[in-house]
């Protein structure tokens, strides 16, 4: 029943590393930065490979600091962390026995920081928009004080680095979404047992567990007769039953990345407007994919997939966007909105998200993954039926 | 084999959360705050009970405001929540169509603070320790400049709140608990076939979500020759096999609360040193239990686990800690440190965590989790065996 995929080797080479803070390094000189301090969860593992659960645990902060020159990033975190960190390719690993509420890690930051960065050094940290600056904010207006270098915004050097993927990444992101498109393909037979939103989440949750995703953070699964209203909030012990119409959308991961696409069916009967709606969002899909090409913007893929929604009869879209980035996080810039003049490149990795609200409180949302290429957009997860699929009701 | 337990009721009664805003608004008083702003999905929750797996996008800013007078706390949310948003009991919800760059709320979210805290108020946030702003650091600090209102640290009324759990909070943690207890006694069986860390891991996630567990954020799965060197890092390939000390520790959840406790077995053959370290943090186990009553402290905690261990010539402990606050996150405060004076009270929760180095390099790690009561400590989890358990190696 499940059909094994051929998973790409864990973790990275260190060449890939190696490359990701040259990149930076390029990034910092176009910013004027002397180094740069990341705190995040997807920031640390992007520069450094660590990665461990513990990020669950709000108490303990990490910090990286890539230097400007220099060759490898040096860590400051918990002990707890260290042997951890060992296993990477991060060798100057500076640690303090948190938490120590007095001072946690602060003074052993500022000291790397006016090390690598020089007094008076500029510093880029997290604090543009789609990154969380992960430390308290006491702490991090103690460090603007005492210091010593100066803290300037660093978002531009991180998304940048980011918003092109190797093909490692890539690899990594094709057999997520691969394990969801097998997924999916199982719903019809998952509903042959009667269903809450719930249990379905649950089997489908499950199924994409067994076929190798180490998890899936993101699981919808929501049903409304004749359509749904919303497609953000959790699965509720709702029955799946006949004239509902079902989305599922997933954020599932292997090896710390992200697939993000969703599916529709029709249960038992399926009315003429869900109908047209699918078309609808399904040509406008079609449109974006056409339009991600190398040199093209996130606001012309917008204006692909509005062009096809408005000509359908579009009320509105509650989502505010038509699509995003995808890679280490389930969303990651640019936004697919008017106006976001984000350029694509090769080894940009989309999601085409056509949204519209079809009649009065109903919704219609299709979702595929993409990778830019120089032929244009190569189809990560596999491509969705043009027309909505109408299972039998229990 | 799986044997049922019955899941206490989703979601809270309306009167939980007026509770809530009650309490908050008197430790408002006692830190002259005028309005609380809260960021986090877990704050966001606790005072309104929305939740949305969509917090695993970075891109949106979400906003609650709790006025020091009034009876509901006001919603400053993007436009793709405001459906879930209205489920809950908050009533006043504005709303901007996210992501908007240029102003992503930050002018709506100014008005509504001048407005419930008055210009010139003190409005408490996510500044202080174990607790994360989920904003931008750049319109934080445009916030701060522009508003009209003091921003300053509201930790303080969060941590209050929190650290009592109602009767509904507590069910929720006692039946994740009783789903992670089960999951580990059969846990013997799964090993009866071949296992890598990895593969036990994704068979132990599925078997504590077959039970009725909605996510299991955290679960380590380390097994080391003689004993293991950390208790952080991911779940590897790495085989599972004779002379091997495995530890599995688990986070998993329902409805928004977390259990965290581990077990250890030992597979094939067991050293002497081994037995005796699981001893001794059993006892040091057994000892923290006792001490977590009405009136002690965390500290208290600490020490008469520290003492048990010591006399079992622990070398150390790289978690900085013996346990710490469990709710609606897998780590809460307080932490059973030296010099943590947090009083526990009725309705506290808190993990015991004794871990020590028991010989160079490796660790012995043991956790319970218990709320305190006004007779002492009532177990969550179900306690661990006196010995460590060995199994048949393969």
């Amino acid at each position: 029943m499940l059909e094994a995929l051929t998973p790409p080797a864990r973790g990275f080479p260190l060449g890939e590393f190696a490359q990701r803070l040259a990149r930076a390094q390029s990034f910092m000189e176009l910013n004027q930065l002397d180094a740069l301090l990341v705190t995040s969860p997807q920031q640390v593992r992007y520069f450094t490979g660590f990665e461990s659960q513990l990020w669950e645990s709000p108490t303990r902060s990490w910090y990286v600091v890539l230097p400007a020159g220099g060759d490898r990033p040096v860590a400051v975190i918990p002990e707890v962390g260290a042997t951890g960190m060992a296993s990477t390719w991060i060798q100057d690993i500076r640690t303090w026995p948190a938490p120590v509420p007095e001072d946690d890690g602060i003074t052993l930051l500022s000291d790397a920081l006016r090390e690598i960065a020089g007094v008076g050094g500029r510093v880029g940290a997290e604090f543009g928009r789609e990154v969380h600056l992960r430390m308290p904010i006491n702490e991090l207006d103690k460090l603007r004080q005492t210091s010593g270098v100066t803290l300037v915004d660093g978002t531009d050097v991180i998304r940048r680095c980011r918003h092109v993927k190797s093909e490692y990444e890539i690899a990594k992101l094709r057999y997520v979404c691969q394990l969801a498109s097998a997924s999916f393909a199982e719903v019809p037979e998952m509903l042959q047992q009667e269903h809450t939103e719930i249990s379905l989440a649950r089997e489908f949750r499950n199924n994409i567990s067994a076929r190798g995703a180490d998890s899936t953070p993101y699981l919808v699964a929501i049903a409304g007769k004749g359509g749904y209203e919303n497609i953000v909030m959790s699965p509720t012990d709702r029955p799946i039953g006949r004239g509902d119409v079902l989305i599922i959308d997933t954020g599932a991961t292997y090896d710390g990345y992200f697939c993000d696409f969703d599916r529709n069916w029709a249960i038992g009967n399926v009315d003429a407007e869900v109908v047209r709606a699918y078309e609808s969002v399904w040509a406008a899909t079609e449109a974006g994919i056409a339009t991600a090409v190398p040199g093209a913007t996130s606001s012309d893929v917008w204006r692909a997939i509005s062009d096809v929604l408005e000509g359908a009869g579009s009320l509105g879209n509650s989502s505010g966007r038509f699509g995003h980035g995808l890679g280490m996080q389930l969303t990651e810039p640019p936004s697919n909105i008017e106006g976001d003049e984000t350029v694509l490149v090769e080894g940009t990795v989309l999601t085409i998200e056509p949204a519209m609200e079809f009649s009065p409180g109903r919704l219609m949302v299709h979702e595929e993954n993409i990778v830019v290429r120089a032929g244009g957009a190569e189809l990560l997860s596999v491509r969705a039926a043009p027309q909505i699929q109408v299972l039998p009701a229990n």
